[in-house]
């Protein structure tokens, strides 16, 4: 039987979703293990996103196969009560024979988060990336027309090599943002990423290369030139992990 | 000169407010030595509140003498920059010089959040308890208007050695509370307490026990009894720190 599971996760103390031959201290291998236990045979788990060491998930969709029908809140409970405290399962159900949650993923939405205050980042600094200067406004800091001037000429099918963070990708870096929003709430700056897959660490480094254009360091007219370049060193740095939350997958 | 500060904090990694002999890990610490290298001569801070192991505030106000006169400014980014990413000087003033944190306080709110949402808790367990339930809504598993009538007899001045933690206090164990007021917001229930000041482990023993209220373990007219009896083993337990914070402290 089929199961499909929504996971949300605090990042801040793993290396990542994916397996690791190295450590056991990943998401996917902490739900593998309690899963395991509960069908008392090894159990392989699916995330529909690989997010890297640190990085965050409220909407991770992870798929599974158990040898036997098993109540869905069951499973709930059972992962919930042996999981830790920064892995929860919010829900469980049944899925098709052939859902998978991969490759069934029809859009990806991550959502980047900057402050510019200090005293929101005491409380929320795992799930917030600080920007190096402080004011109330972070309109004050940034050109955000600018930055959504540049937003909208990343989105679309587009060769995204230079903001691609894996040097040894073999397959192609070819990848279709459908639209990059940019939410500001006084001190918080949101960038809202839905695309139909990222590669490895591109979120992160769309961000740092958005940011750049909002203090002005990179013209706002410029990313059409990056694109083309297909040249992770003219892209701005990786933006740190704790601002990247997995909001959503859709399938 | 006497300088008086905001502090925001998340205390999760530290043993509370005050220095200890046995261990530099407290925010008191943390701050007097910040602070001692600032101005090259050891210097005392002065908290309102004595915050607990694990207890956060967002409005702790501190007092300090320095030998100098410096700019309230350059205090604050000298401490923010050489303080953990946890504490954060929110502001810094000149203080009348016969000022004191704790001596001149009026009020000290305290605020107590529960929650009984699993996927909140995942992102806000250092600052949210939760409720060993899961619903939609709080007011699904406790009676909040029996909490209410509860919380309104242990307003006023009385003996609250019932709700005092520490058994060798050899002060006063008699307080006034101004009111205690509970919201409730979906899975979130807030109590908010506000007083002239507190006992050791006080707001979370009132906690504990107004969720007994509520939980219906306990009668919402027991308050006086209990009171009158000046007995800490008749009282709840003391609620877990993370759900509780100093959110401010009036002069």
């Amino acid at each position: 039987m089929n199961y499909r599971m929504t996971v949300a996760y605090d990042g801040t103390r793993y290396l990542g979703w994916q397996k690791q031959k190295e450590s056991p201290n990943t998401i996917q291998q902490k739900l593998e293990t309690v899963l395991s236990r509960m069908a008392g045979v090894p159990v392989d788990v699916h995330g529909a996103g690989r997010t890297d060491a640190g990085v965050h998930a409220l909407g991770q969709i992870a798929q599974f196969l158990l040898p036997e029908d098993t109540d869905p809140d069951k499973i709930r409970s059972y992962c919930n009560r042996y999981l830790p405290d920064d892995i929860a399962v919010l829900s469980v159900s049944r899925a098709a024979p052939r859902f998978h949650s991969r490759y069934n993923a029809r859009e990806k939405i991550y959502t980047y988060r900057v402050t510019s205050d200090m005293s929101r980042h005491v409380f929320e600094r795992r799930y917030l990336t600080r920007y190096p200067e402080e004011a109330p406004y972070i309109r004050m800091l940034l050109d955000i027309e600018a930055m959504r001037r540049a937003a909208a000429d990343l989105c679309g099918t587009h060769d995204f090599r230079s903001f691609n963070g894996n040097p040894h990708m073999k397959k192609s870096t070819v990848k279709t943002i459908f639209s990059i929003e940019i939410e500001e709430n006084e001190d918080e700056l949101a960038l809202i990423f839905t695309g139909s897959g990222f590669l490895q660490y591109m979120v992160r480094i769309l961000a740092g290369t958005l940011l750049e254009v909002g203090e002005g360091r990179r013209p706002a007219d410029s990313m059409p030139d990056l694109l083309a370049a297909r040249d992770r060193k003219l892209a701005g740095p990786t933006a740190p992990p704790e601002g990247l939350i997995l909001t959503k997958v859709v399938y």
